[in-house]
């Protein structure tokens, strides 16, 4: 293979949201004196708010918009749902946890070895805000940042991907796209991109069912975390 | 000064694009057997042809187009003039001599001193291809690339400056442009960002009579180089 550019999913590939919503919102709710929320699933009902927004944007019938807009739409209506009264400043704080995320132990070491060999970003659903707040938060060293706001475009749409190889420069074959979700691979591999897996089988907690192994059909490179990925290329 | 990030023009203000494209362009000649031309006015010349090829898009009478596009193009026309001959792949090479500009000596330990407490990140009319291969050849620690096609828009058209902050999620107020050149700090200036100006009095060679000082009407900080501004920050 050769690869000029990894480009990164980033919720749950890079980043362990579940957990990381969870604690800081548990965290502030703390000093906030709200009680009696299991935060943990409150993390998992906003994730599940995710795909239906982005359809929106997908399918035609809303202009493209921000992840951060979307994400403070669905906090809108669970603290509607949870019975949660906090002003415009707390309600954006809680918004941000997502720019606040903590990485999966071996990113740091696993993305500096990439670096020093390919060009490396994030293609993310993410807006550009989000992602440098998260790469600043974590400690991510991209090169750039790339996905959904650059290419005006939300994964799974093709133009994703593409317009994330063509911002680069590159054609879709020299560019490695890394994944912990056999769906965003297999519509990566659809475009031309090689791909990679590396698996996180708690990304949705102890029970995971899916994601536990790469799909042969539309995997080319598996790993098991980033820092054996940067070795095997 | 509230900073929360500070955007930095490139060429000029960054790298020294005369002589590195003139060094880089007088090194593949020699190796191509190409002789009898003056290679820093090679650069002068392609470098005048910049800002109205830039012109044709700001005026709206041509859609947006990459500054790789653009440089490939006016590169076209000047081999042409001086009557040089060579095939797409070296032409292809010659016009990435853009992409591997030297920095000035104090930009790497500046941008490493100011990356610890702002987000950093290049507001250049580049695109994002030639900023990242740029940054990989000269060791540039931006967060991210903004500029000239995430925003759609040639400096020093408001819209490139609005729409990097934008994308940043922050209030122009809170975004210090950084600069060599005057009339881009005005530009930035008159959309409520705060200005720094670095004197790059060689940009244009020995005889440079422009940009030797700060405009104080649209200056508000101004150093010697990188690393002063950071100290001053």
């Amino acid at each position: 293979m050769d690869i000029r550019a990894c480009l990164f999913d980033v919720f749950g590939t890079v980043v362990d949201w579940r957990t990381s919503v969870s604690r800081d919102l548990a965290a502030f709710a703390k000093q906030k004196n709200i009680s009696g929320i299991d935060w943990l699933e409150f993390a998992v009902e906003w994730r599940k708010l995710y795909q239906p927004s982005m359809e929106e944007v997908r399918s035609g019938r809303r202009p493209f918009t921000i992840l951060d807009v979307l994400h403070r739409e669905s906090l809108d209506k669970l603290v509607a749902r949870y019975g949660i009264r906090l002003g415009e400043a707390d309600l954006d704080h809680m918004n941000r946890a997502w720019h606040r995320l903590e990485p999966w132990p071996d990113v740091v070491a696993g993305l500096a070895a990439l670096k020093k060999k390919y060009i490396i970003a994030p293609c993310s659903n993410g807006n550009i805000a989000l992602m440098v707040n998260l790469a600043k938060h974590a400690g991510l060293p991209w090169d750039c940042i790339l996905g959904a706001e650059t290419a005006r475009a939300y994964k799974p749409t093709p133009e994703a991907y593409l317009n994330s190889c063509r911002q680069l420069g590159l054609a879709p074959s020299s560019v490695l796209m890394v994944a912990a979700h056999n769906n965003d691979l297999r519509a990566a591999k659809a475009q031309g991109l090689k791909t990679a897996f590396v698996p996180r089988p708690t990304e949705h907690g102890p029970g995971q069912s899916t994601d536990l192994a790469p799909d042969a059909s539309c995997v080319d490179l598996a790993a098991k975390d980033l820092v054996e990925l940067a070795g095997k290329l």
